[in-house]
């Protein structure tokens, strides 16, 4: 079974959730049309499950290898990147100026899904690079853009961020990578860098790294670290690569999952100093790689959305395959297990979640679209602020909701999903990365208390949580018909979820500064909570306008009945949590912080 | 870091909650004082962290590999086995003149949990053993019992579970091994059976492999399968391994976890027919089968729970070392991170949910030696009932809560859970397998719903909730002084948990005739629920035990604290979710049931 691209869904999110008239209507997005992201989708499916896809499992079993300082990448990686580069895939959002194709987030968004869908160790490359691209689009100067921008867009280089030190994960204020001024506009650097996706390979020609380094008086912290580009091979005038620079790959990680992903421990200036410039003004740093990292962020969130829905895809064709025991209403013989009911609530589960994140991740890239290309300033602040707010509940919900279906995905195949020739169990250890990278789940949560809700006295928080109120307000005037039972459950759920996030919010607000500890002991939970309501609201939403299409007698009426039964087991089953969520926020701070650390 | 047996917690347990006194007051069971368990386990304790774990990781790097037709265990099991064997640890349970020990299960139980929670890989071989005693104690003729008995409670072989074939996983009525009589009183077994545990392996001289096959002229289904021994080498006279039987590994698989537990493919009767003979009587062997899986998922749920304080004690181990980032109320510099608020969260969870496990299992253990061993029918048919209605909500719901400490556990690592040698992840992948074998989570609450709530009318499951209820009543008559505030939470909890139990199993009993899918597709929600109820119940009573103690002065005031701090976690935490889940059960087998499978 290979993975489709759900581009019927994609397309309903697109169109119907994330507004894609209102991206396309925007100046610069006028090529953004539904024709367009339809043929853009059918285009980047085809070659995924066709080139990209087919080279997971080899690269799990066969994974990218060191040797004397060289990666050598799972074969066929290197033929399909360069396939990748040349399709344009690498370029799709970027500036057509330094030959990308300009394409709006919201389309680029479902193809980073897909990509990552079918090969999350494959499409880590890319999405490294497109953190890069970010960087340098953002904070460059104009030589470093000529230099590096172009080849990036087109695959011909690839990037990556160079964060992460022993002593310095979550904690970037412990950096200690150091960056020597030479006089001459460029600076050597010395230090170790571990944990660098793709810090080495042997896909293109040349690597451009981004480090964060120190230079020699910078000031102690975060306010003292720089952002440096260091490229694997010295770039001549000409824009080939020149001599070999003074960064080398000393070891590869043996992991959990993502096994065709190298994952590199980088040495600098063992033979010198690895040559670099810095990229825009010293010790602001950070403020760039944070740009690069939001972007990232999205993209991580976007993995766990694609990783679930090729888990939830393998486990439906196992369990239409798959004949074991009589239906438990009675049946002549032994049945496909999809007919049994707690299958059938797995593969529910695994897609609601699946939908459910995936709606909350595209309208988010609308907001991003807007927040980037809209004529008016304020509408383009208030749609960047939403976006904001949103980035970690996606980067951090999606992927942890991407845990919980690649383990019913294993579940689903019973005893065989143990096995690692089916597959199942891939996604299962692949999936465990993407709470932990570009920031854990909790890095994310204390995005979401600190900059994203306590900086604005909740108001963002509270303008969401309005917007799903009226969504719940709609569903109660609805003449529900047959779907009256689905609707008032899922209105139900969806105010009872919106009071149980204010509750929260508000608890937030009014204990940052008296408890902090208590407020930070619900951050997680907090995230989690959002996820599940916005989540929830989103998929209210589609529902909403699932009936008003099967009213209309309209297109694909199966679609949409799904559409219904889904927010419906989303609403019983996910956003009926929210009261307990709440508890272990407002209450449960109690038993998290009560016990004295030398008793664990 | 190294295991270490929490026996502290391990003696609270068993002597508070599970009550030793009165099993060692049973006729019998005499001399399973609280002296005589504290001296085993501290025994085992020293023989598995000395012994057992230092293999553990080991196993995972170097697992079992097979080569024409041999198995080859992991450097160290064969000499690890052979200790095991001889300290008598095989034997604990098993009856003295088979060479056993006799120790109730409440004083094996807890060290059965250590060997898991020390090397699960390893443990399972002689969990299977002990199935396999246990099936010829209860159906093996004198001549079997003699032949076999001895050397598998000493440890001199071993025995396996020959259940599973390609297709006949869950639904053991489609297995077709057969068995032909050849008129001497010995059969001819022939089939293939897969999924076998220690199926083959270089440890003992001989294995006993316990196979369901069916005769000639058994009727079709679950009412034609009968249970054979068939050994790997014939026993000659004196009970010496004699001429190699016709039952050979073709092969074991490559797993996601407990590598180093071989997971043999057996072919039987390839050259002419694997000698057996029958145990017990004919088209009984499900019957008997089930008697050793009882046995078995209470083993299985004991994993689950050793993996979990494992994976709890290098969590705790790891977040006190490793510095990172200040503290949230502000310190001088980066500290541990077990300060963090969310790092103490996890923790927290881990920590409650596996004491929680272990307190409804020892209790469970309690009343299954009371159910063997009282004089008085009544008594004895009274905890048989509870003792097995406990059985499946131990082993799924233990299980499933293990999945998720072990996924915290690599959580709490960040990057570093994800790379291999840390020994997180080998927590994560072993884990998996507990869910799924010797019956799925979905297979132990069909268990439940079917066998242990419907054919009774609930009333087993109304006894035990009402037990609930007098605690809560109990801990709303203490003056609880320091602690008032987790005990009223505690007792609001756990009576709302009680009610939602209890509404669950109306709803069960209400629905089954009517409407059997709907109850179905709540099962594993059911069985959930059940587990944090009854799990909740348990801290409760620990909870008022421990203020007892705290009260009258004795005994160590730190752990009675700590005590209470945990179950006030859990019921904020867990027990918290009994209204969602109650609801997931209730009003949401509509979503879980209303997509047609097409749609899918």
């Amino acid at each position: 079974m290979s993975y489709t691209a759900p581009i019927k869904e994609m397309l309903f999110v697109m169109n119907e959730l994330a507004n894609l008239d209102a991206v396309s209507a925007l100046p610069g997005c006028e090529d953004a049309t539904r024709d367009t992201a339809e043929a853009v989708l059918e285009e980047n499916a085809k070659f995924v499950s066709g080139v990209i896809e087919p080279l997971n499992h080899a690269g799990d079993k066969e994974p990218s290898y060191w040797h004397d300082g060289q990666v050598t990448t799972t074969k066929g990686f290197k033929e399909a990147f360069r396939q990748f580069a040349d399709a344009g895939w690498q370029g799709l959002q970027h500036p057509q100026e330094f030959g990308g194709q300009g394409l709006p987030k919201l389309i680029g968004t479902p193809c980073v899904e897909m990509l990552h869908g079918a090969n999350l160790s494959f499409a880590l490359v890319a999405l490294l690079s497109d953190g890069a691209i970010e960087a340098l689009l953002t904070a460059g100067s104009d030589e470093q853009k000529a230099t590096y921008l172009e080849p990036l867009v087109t695959g011909k280089w690839t990037g990556t961020m160079n964060l992460t030190e022993p002593q310095a994960g979550s904690d970037l204020a412990a950096v200690r990578t150091r960056a020597e001024p030479q006089g001459d506009g460029t600076y050597k650097v010395f230090g170790t860098k571990i944990f660098i996706t793709y810090g080495e390979h042997d896909m293109t020609e040349n690597i451009a790294h981004l480090v964060l380094a120190r230079t020699p008086d910078a000031p102690p912290g975060v306010k003292g670290i720089s952002l440096f580009i260091v490229p694997k091979f010295m770039v001549n005038a000409d824009g080939s690569p020149g001599a070999r620079n003074d960064v080398h790959c000393v070891s590869i990680e043996h992991k959990l999952g993502i096994k065709a992903s190298p994952t590199a421990v980088l040495q600098f200036g063992d033979h010198g100093g690895a040559i670099g410039t810095l990229v825009g003004e010293e010790n602001r740093g950070l403020e760039y790689m944070f740009i690069m990292m939001n972007a990232a962020r999205f993209g991580v969130g976007m993995q766990g959305i694609g990783l679930a829905e090729n888990a939830y895809q393998k486990a439906v064709a196992f369990a239409r395959d798959r004949v074991q025991s009589r239906d438990v209403a009675g049946s002549s013989g032994p049945v496909p297990i999809i007919h049994h009911p707690d299958v059938r609530r797995m593969l529910m589960s695994m897609r609601a979640q699946t939908e459910a994140a995936r709606a909350l991740a595209y309208v988010g890239a609308g907001f991003h679209d807007i927040a980037h290309h809209h004529q008016d300033e304020e509408t383009r602040a208030a749609h960047q602020a939403v976006y904001e707010y949103l980035v970690p509940v996606i980067k951090g919900w999606s992927t942890e909701m991407s845990e919980n279906v690649a383990r019913d995905g294993v579940q689903v195949h019973g005893g065989m999903g143990f096995i690692e020739e089916t597959g199942a169990a891939q996604h299962y250890r692949d999936a465990k990365i993407l709470t932990i990278y570009e920031g854990t789940t909790a890095i994310q949560a204390n995005d979401l208390v600190g900059r994203k809700t306590l900086r604005d006295g909740g108001k963002v928080a509270k303008h969401l949580l309005a917007q799903a109120r009226a969504t719940a307000t709609q569903l109660g005037e609805l003449e529900g018909g047959d779907f009256a039972a689905d609707f008032s459950s899922i209105r139900a759920r969806l105010e009872q979820g919106a009071a149980d996030l204010e509750a929260v919010v508000d608890f937030v607000l009014g204990n940052a500064k008296s408890d902090v500890k208590a407020v930070f002991a619900g951050s997680v939970p907090y995230l989690k909570l959002a996820g599940i309501v916005l989540g929830g609201w989103q998929m209210a939403r589609a529902a909403l306008i699932a009936q008003q299409k099967l009213s209309s007698g309209g297109g694909d009426a199966a679609f949409y009945q799904a559409k219904i039964a889904t927010a419906r087991f989303f609403a019983d089953h996910f956003v009926a949590q929210s009261t307990a969520m709440r508890a272990a926020i407002v209450d449960g701070h109690a038993g998290v912080l009560a016990l004295p650390e030398a008793m664990f």
